[in-house]
């Protein structure tokens, strides 16, 4: 009998946050403020954000006190197991040693409880009675309505009009939850009605939803609005997962030669990754890998610049590889990893050579999630199967390098209540999707009056 | 910070399954040949099981060593964790501390791998190539189509038509791990064909199911037949959620007052009760509860009578509490619990005054449901709603009766892929469902030709 998991007592769980600024080995550009250029002040943010969360957003201390109240729901499901992945390893027969963190764990199926369960307590230590929130496919969302409902919050969730269609059972989870979920784009805010007098059919995106919720919050009492991905603030939150592993990682006596993790905002990826890019950082031999779609390939194709969070155009000008905020990515099913730009931070880890971002199509990627959850049994979300598709790549290398290789990645989630899109899968319906050059071209154009960075 | 969960070490999971048949203080009735009215012997359940696990369903041996194969597998997702209900605790407000096994940490969602692996184990050694099996929900074929994978086993499931069609996710699920899933009745078989021929828009039944996948495994080349629960095998193989319980509670140096859990076949509650049911044997002083349908109340409403397992007749007569093999009970959500009979340990067990029954209603399980989910963040399976209304039940009788108590209790699966319950319970469109007299009746009828136990 082989030992399969590391796993740690509640006392174990890391009581700090860790913070990659500190250790960044060239100082990231701030974000603008776009009307007048000018790095945006802490001020500029406080009408959507309480101001605890804004000093997290700016901050630069290396190590931040995680509070007890936020401890005490990380327990629920955290610490998160550590697995080998011996069934995966056979069936690729490759010479490599696959580590994972299991954040499918969590009461909603994946990573995004670690930054809503925090700003749910900051909220709500701030006094807000409310949050406005927009949610893709619906992970975050669902987050978000579980960590208000534990703090005593109303939750209200613009979601994705098509998304809300075709995925009820996100929605249902919200609903479970006690929120409020709103398919968008809706006639309960300006920007909602004015997509709808000229589209009345409109599918919805995720620029509109953010639109809808930030409006929402600016025009409504004692409310304050969160975002699931992209920020400082949220990828610190995420850190816990890299901190966790560390620890697991260093009771087996083992240092990872690569970590990995999928992209789309950058959330779970810094997660795992922030910890170790430090140790890269100071002088340790580690290879660090983002997986992003190719059909939404930010950091692969994209040109680093200026721009906004959103369609909109209601955030603060931001410095990251970036599609163009006007950029739709292809229907693929990995909802989660539909976004335009990437993190600040993980653009300028990408910049600085620290990570290494990879492209995979989705046909690739479902292959991978299908022999992963045919060996190891766990069904994996949609965007985790990015990752998969990664791994096996790495493993293909080692094999033809002959060298061993330890891999280490975050399981980002499980995939049941994605599992139309394996059905899809399965029946022969799913489509590769590469982005074709007019829209590298589109992304300049939509960037090109921005401040370079 | 509070301590939440009792983990354990993968070294520490048990190395044995416990067979409550060595302890019963009185023995059980054996199931009857139904030509002979004899007690059916090994040779007659040949055709179906392999002998290694009719060696187990006819065993009086404490002890049975849990294959080391069995153990790589079961490390996937156990030991599973130990958990205090903290949060819902403070909701109820009253004298009591609950402890909860969570066995929705299985790739499946729910208890039903810890037979499903086995199983497919014990098969694959004996030779076999494919099996047959039914499904209501889908819980059990889910389970079992990922066991097969994992053994290299060709896997059919018979799923009852109307819960097809209701609910895809767990048939997608079913196919994501390899597995056949047909719509039943199906033409696949004689038995389907008859029903087919009379009722072209039969939305099938378990009773159905059944015969079906007999039918198929008896004509088919290298193939058995696997039951889900009700059969002494399977309750010996869930008796790790128990063992493992008990250790973890062993580290917190507590024993319980009230160990529960739900009640449909009885895998799940005879999982976590009978190494309780042992100590209350030799003296301990703790109260056991099972938690059925309302609208299913076979050990609260039904009689202690030999039936059959199936609505077609082919099983051996089992003796057991019993609403007839002809019954057809209400379409609660909570598909797992739909069973005509009770296991005949388990019944065995209540006539014994070992085991207390107790039946809740659909909208009291689902209130007690999302109350839970509110509070712990997890949301239960519909069936796991039923242990949860007994747990509240319990909680108020502490209060009225001003005693402090310790609940421990099997939380045997998320509802993740049940959310369509839960949308339509939250909307108000639930019923409740009490059996009516006249069904007693029927049930009575339905016994009266059969040998009495």
């Amino acid at each position: 009998m082989e030992q399969v998991k590391v796993v740690l007592q509640d006392r174990e769980i890391p009581k700090k946050w860790y913070n990659i600024m500190a250790d960044l080995p060239t100082p990231m550009k701030p974000p603008l403020h776009p009307g007048t250029g000018q790095p945006v002040t802490p001020n500029d943010l406080a009408a959507i954000f309480p101001m605890n969360i804004i000093e997290h957003e700016t901050s630069n201390k290396r190590w931040i006190k995680i509070p007890d109240e936020v401890l005490q729901k990380y327990l629920l499901w955290r610490p998160s197991p550590l697995y080998r992945a011996y069934n995966f390893e056979k069936l690729l027969n490759c010479p490599v040693k696959i580590y994972y963190k299991n954040e499918g764990v969590s009461p909603a199926g994946s990573h995004k409880p670690n930054a809503a369960i925090p700003m749910a307590y900051y909220n709500k230590v701030a006094g807000t009675k409310r949050i406005t929130t927009e949610t893709g496919a619906g992970q975050w969302g669902s987050a978000l309505s579980m960590a208000c409902q534990m703090f005593g919050l109303i939750c209200r969730v613009y979601m994705v009009k098509i998304s809300y269609e075709q995925k009820p059972y996100r929605r249902m989870m919200m609903n479970t939850w006690g929120a409020e979920c709103i398919p968008s784009p809706s006639n309960l805010t300006q920007a909602g009605r004015n997509v709808l007098a000229e589209h009345p059919d409109s599918p919805g995106s995720l620029g509109i939803a953010i639109s809808e919720a930030i409006e929402d919050c600016v025009t409504s009492k004692d409310t304050k609005y969160s975002l699931g991905s992209v920020l400082n603030h949220v990828l610190l939150y995420q850190s816990i997962i890299g901190l966790e592993a560390q620890k697991q990682m260093q009771k087996l006596g083992i240092y990872p030669d690569v970590v990995m993790g999928c992209c789309g905002g950058g959330s779970n990826f810094a997660g795992i990754a922030s910890p170790f890019v430090c140790d890269k950082i100071h002088g340790k031999d580690v290879k660090i890998v983002g997986a992003e779609p190719s059909s939404c390939p930010s950091m692969t194709k994209g040109p680093f610049a200026y721009d906004f969070g959103d369609l909109a155009k209601t955030t603060p000008l931001l410095p990251m590889y970036t599609l163009g905020h006007d950029y739709v990515p292809a229907p693929i099913h990995a909802g989660g990893l539909r976004y335009h730009g990437m993190a600040p931070i993980v653009s300028h880890m990408v910049r600085e050579k620290l990570v290494e971002p990879r492209a995979y199509d989705q046909l690739k990627t479902f292959d991978a999630g299908v022999k992963w959850a045919r060996s190891e049994g766990f069904i994996p979300a949609p965007e985790t199967n990015h990752v998969l598709a990664a791994v096996v790549d790495e493993a293909m290398r080692a094999k033809e390098e002959g060298k061993e290789k330890v891999i280490l990645f975050n399981w980002s989630g499980h995939g049941l209540v994605d599992l139309a899109a394996y059905d899809a899968y399965l029946a022969g319906k799913l489509q590769a999707y590469e982005l074709p050059d007019h829209e590298v071209e589109r992304a300049l154009n939509a960037i090109k009056d921005f401040p370079k960075p």
